[in-house]
């Protein structure tokens, strides 16, 4: 038993820590020169990515460097996918960003009384507290639901969905950026229409826009928009990209050496504490308030890294475990929580770089990490001069690949309009409900498009492909045949709350049998029947006769024959179950010989034999004028899906009033999950036998065809 | 022009209107003593209801008698259903209670400064506008959703969710009359648990007992509980009813006579203005407070109004048009606003009694407001004395149907367990969210469990019935025979956003293919196969050529065949497409001779013939070892209902990616409706072409086959 576990065990620690399944087959011939070039591209990307969206989360540039070290390690040791670098990330540091804002805002850090000065130390402290907090509950929401297996939640954010909600965090980003481009301080907004307020903001202050922010910014811009396309133009020839990333250098020496910021007064990034802090425990009272903010950049921020990981996965062809993903991710932050880091996923930009420049595994996250390390403990103060809005360019020219994504605009107005509507209202609702309850919203939507697309069915009456055994549409297809007597009829979609009202109407509408008058004509023509009968009781029975006859007659034959070909029907069907072995009611074998001569023989009969038709034509003589020859319905079925009470409710009722005006209904092509699920709703009963069960609607056709042949026998064997 | 349109218009107005097409061929001898006898026993249920329904609202009782009168007379004109009877509801009027209860609590009524005493007229007349202003702004979105025909929205109120929430707010009217039947005063909580919060205080005031009210109230019950079930014992028997509602009277004499009110302090009714109040504007400015609250009592009386209209309509034939149905209540609903009424909506019991009675149409509705326009006119200051105990234990009796919903939750769980977590789901929201809140949560986890059912499908691979063209579940069913080579792919549910992914995992798993490793593999050697063979034009040519050749050789000769077929397939489309008319793809006409015998033919060849074998085994030994045979896959999408972006990008890949690793992947089963929407997303192209669509799996499977011998031949004439 010991020895049976033991690798049971080191299963389990090889699956939750995957490090130990890969660093000890490291290859070094093949991987080490490609990770490491790799790592440090991607550690020069880190710095100003780390310290620009610091900003969107408006916290200090150091805590954005901090989120570049410590979660990457962490990741290293639980995460499956090799690719993608772990790291800050401009979607989720603007939800940061709305929190830290919502909870810490200016106004709460007065110095004594009014003297209307901001203490900046304290509200950035607590900003931090309120960011790690988040960070560490959004840790926890991430690994609760590894544990519990619930990676597929995410399957809840479609693609629509996630590229919308992208491209209007990329405007909510573009915003909150605008101000260290203009160099101006718009008022702070919270809650929906933050954003238009802020615009409009920014708009009535831009008469007070200060020209060197705003030449700098143009002058960083101009330089980085050059050199990324020569990036793209020239990615083949390149070793590798140019490290634009590293104008920051460049901006921050002429900052320094030129003295801008005591000249014109440029906003720069200000004091980097060298060296790392000691860990903290986050602040718990703080939990309360933004526990529904964490769940969000739980979702958010998993949704964005497990899609990149697949992508990943799926080129290079290993296995990204959705779970384990959860899992780690959940650990990067709450272990980045407790060492002043706010939330991570992967970064498009970065993991692209890293692929590029050849990483091979998460080795190159390693080695970038270290890059931030040496910058944090030695160099760090160096950037002390960097101009705010250089890094705000940086946040701008990354921003590039999520506004490409209007292009889903038209694209998808060409090829699905449904999906078209999910885009656009995920992305109007994050614009005008920032980026929380924007979410909510954008899945609810998109969940009801499901309800949408399977609430408006297409409706058909299917028909007859001669030479055949297809049933097809009669609207779509103009050749198929409509068989006599036997309307054929078919939802596109499931059958279920939303639409099964619909189902019952489409039915009378489409088959031309309105079964509420019907139903009211027969009981008045019972009625009469009975008063009538009542009346000649009284009076002498002759006369009555010949008015009577004809019905019960008719019912009675009608019956007879039902209860012999049910008996038929349930040998012939055990004696398929017995070849078959469970293949339920497929009640007439349709062997190859046999079922083509029953079939062309019964069609011929149906369609010719004036007897045959006649007797139709009296039975469906009750039904009305229009339907003179329908006599029994098959409802396919096959679309179905699922049932639900209300499915089996309107199923029933129609067995039933069918059934008192005289039709047969008949279920065809079930599937098996849905004949198991009728059965646990009690569908079946002595009124609905299973035996009206047939797995085509072929077998049902074949089926009603013989049973109007043995009729007329009978019917002949009797006269 | 004219002469046409006047029909037009007069049908218009007859079904804008519906009284004038059913009022004039009112037949008097048929339906006016049914009517008349309906009539009054409904008028006496209306007054003790109304009473003590207003209550419930926290309103003084003689607004329920208003709200018995008004709506009555508008439905009668508008309404197209018969049976109903439109006045007060528990489960309304406790929702409008709950919002004259938010917007206007004691508190803001006390008297000049803090001397404690609540100033009730002014209290009370600040509801009415209240209530009246939610009952105007209930029927203008009634009438706004009528007109646009949206009538469906009542949809997505499944049995199940109706019948959870009735029974919540069953609890909720039960608790806020419990505080009547002991005499205490809790106090008001509003809010989500404010039902337990409210038990919970009434629990601690129980000590406080009135004894005098509640023998009262244990006095009504037993009398109202003996003569209601001697009611439903002797139905059959009794000619009408006893009307036992008239027990108000007696405890009104009671009470008077003896002096109840002075002697034990009992809670009367109070002063019932005589003479009705001249129609009043509603107060506008309370629309915004109301409008949440005012959707949410719109969607729940139309809901319950048309499942009661259907049912009756349903029973006697007659049609119930859902929009003018909403259009006739919130017609009801607005002009009732203007006379002092609150929000109507049918009443279950009333509607019973109406129907039992022998009422055949709206005119009992009629008599009914006769008699309470006579209580309000003369009679009704005659109750100022009656106890509000024994209104309460009116209220109480009424809700014995709704509480026997209880036994919907031992059903369910039986017949449909996801229906009753929907049940479960609703009662709890219900009960402690409150009914507006409550109403929202359930109805999104109500549609919530749509995607649940079609979130994890059941997958699976298909067989052949031997001598049909059935093709059936493997794991089901054991004895149908897998096709060799060819994997037949069905998910029992539409792919769509939630599944895809999974449905991409489920055929991997299920057919043994996995396609990640296998293009890795096919990656590795086509690199090292160009390696190999630049090594080799290196070196001389001549000892490599037996190394390359299996390959090249044999997917050259694949590909002149595929091309060959393709050219022979879309001849015979064509021929077919002529013949059908549309029919797409039926490529392999299954005539019944022909069939059979390419059918028989091709599986003998296929099973038996070593060379085929032989060739099958050779291609397929680039794909890995466990799926040795397989060279096909048949994606039978019968069950799809529409598609979206990420399933078509899904479909996309598996072309690609399993086109890669040389196998051929054809779709079957596919709706018409789905081929539209597959053509608009673009997902037909070059390396998709329609040609892979088959109506039927069998389809496919014959033309593989037979692609497979047509492959064979050719080899055999080349060697």
């Amino acid at each position: 038993r010991v020895m049976c576990s033991v690798p049971r065990l080191k299963r389990a620690v090889l699956s939750w820590v995957p490090v130990l399944s890969w660093l000890p087959h490291y290859s070094f011939r093949e991987n080490a020169i490609g990770d490491l070039i790799s790592g440090c591209s991607v550690g020069i990307m880190h710095l100003p990515q780390g310290m620009a969206y610091a900003l969107l989360a408006s916290l200090r540039p150091v805590y954005g460097l901090y989120t570049s070290l410590f979660p990457v390690l962490v990741y290293f040791i639980f995460g499956t996918s090799r690719h993608i670098s772990i790291g800050t990330f401009a979607v989720i540091s603007i939800m940061i960003g709305s929190v830290t804002e919502k909870l810490g805002p200016d106004s709460n850090f007065m110095g004594n009384g009014t003297n209307g000065t901001v203490d900046y130390d304290r509200r950035d402290a607590f900003r931090v507290q309120v960011a790690c907090s988040l960070t560490v509950l959004t840790g926890i929401f991430q690994i609760l639901l590894g544990v519990v297996r619930f990676g597929f939640v995410v399957t809840y954010l479609s693609e629509p969905l996630v590229r919308g909600y992208t491209t209007g965090s990329a405007c909510h980003v573009c915003i909150s950026q605008l101000k260290y481009l203009f160099g101006v301080k718009p008022a702070r907004f919270t809650g929906p229409l933050s954003l238009i307020y802020t615009l409009v903001d920014i708009c009535r202050l831009l008469p007070e826009t200060k020209v060197p922010e705003l030449v700098v910014s143009l002058v960083a811009l101009a330089v980085l928009i050059v050199v990324k396309e020569v990036n793209d133009c020239y990615r083949q020839k390149l070793p590798l990209p140019i490290p634009i990333e590293l104008i920051v250098i460049a901006a921050t020496i002429i900052t320094h050496f030129c003295g801008l910021t005591s000249k014109y007064s440029i906003d720069v990034v200000g004091e980097i504490p060298s060296g790392l802090k000691a860990p903290q425990a986050p602040d718990v009272t703080l939990f309360s308030d933004v526990i529904g903010d964490a769940f969000a950049v739980a979702i958010v921020g998993y949704a964005i890294n497990i899609s990149l990981g697949k992508t990943f996965g799926l080129k290079y062809g290993y296995k990204v475990d959705s779970n384990q993903e959860l899992v780690a991710l959940g650990l990067s932050n709450t272990v980045g929580g407790f060492f002043q880091c706010y939330s991570v996923t992967s970064s498009l930009s970065r993991s692209l770089v890293q692929e590029s420049t050849g990483g091979k595994t998460q080795v190159a996250g390693v080695i970038s990490s270290v890059i931030v390390l040496i910058t944090i403990l030695k160099i760090g103060s160096l950037f002390e001069d960097l101009p705010k809005a250089v890094l705000s360019t940086i946040v701008f020219v990354n921003l590039k690949g999520m506004f490409k994504q209007f292009m889903d605009v038209p694209t998808l107005w060409k090829t699905n309009k449904v999906d078209l509507l999910v885009w656009l209202v995920t992305f109007a609702s994050t614009i005008l409900l920032n980026l929380d309850l924007g979410l909510a919203v954008s899945i609810v939507f998109s969940i009801l498009t499901v309800i949408f697309r399977t609430q408006l069915p297409r409706y058909s009456i299917l028909g007859h492909v001669s030479g055949t055994d297809l049933y097809l549409d009669t609207d779509t297809y103009k050749e198929v045949r409509v068989i006599r007597g036997i309307k054929i009829f078919r939802s596109s979609t499931t059958i279920y709350y939303t639409n099964a009202e619909m189902y019952l109407e489409a039915l009378q509408e489409k088959s031309g049998i309105e079964i509420g008058k019907l139903l009211t004509q027969k009981k008045k023509r019972d009625a009469k029947l009975k008063r009538t009968q009542e009346k000649e009781k009284k009076k002498a029975k002759k006369e009555a006769k010949k008015q009577v006859r004809p019905i019960s007659h008719l019912s009675n034959g009608t019956f007879s024959n039902e209860s012999e070909m049910n008996e038929r029907r349930v040998s012939a069907g055990q004696k398929r179950q017995s070849q078959g072995n469970g293949v339920e009611s497929l009640t007439e074998t349709p062997t190859n010989g046999r079922v083509n001569w029953a079939y062309q023989h019964d069609v011929t009969v149906s369609d010719s034999d004036s007897d045959t038709g006649g007797h139709i034509n009296t039975q469906a003589s009750h039904s009305g004028d229009e339907e003179k020859a329908t006599h029994s319905i098959i409802l396919d079925i096959s679309t179905t899906s699922f049932v639900d009470t209300v499915a089996v409710k309107t199923m029933k009722n129609i067995f039933r009033d069918f059934g008192e005006i005289e039709l047969d209904v008949y279920l065809a092509g079930c599937q098996a999950c849905v004949v198991e699920q009728l059965e646990t709703a009690g569908f079946f009963s002595e009124s609905i036998p299973k035996s009206r069960l047939f797995v085509t609607v072929h077998d049902a056709v074949l089926h009603i065809l013989h049973k109007l042949v043995s009729e007329r026998l009978t019917i002949r064997g009797n006269s």
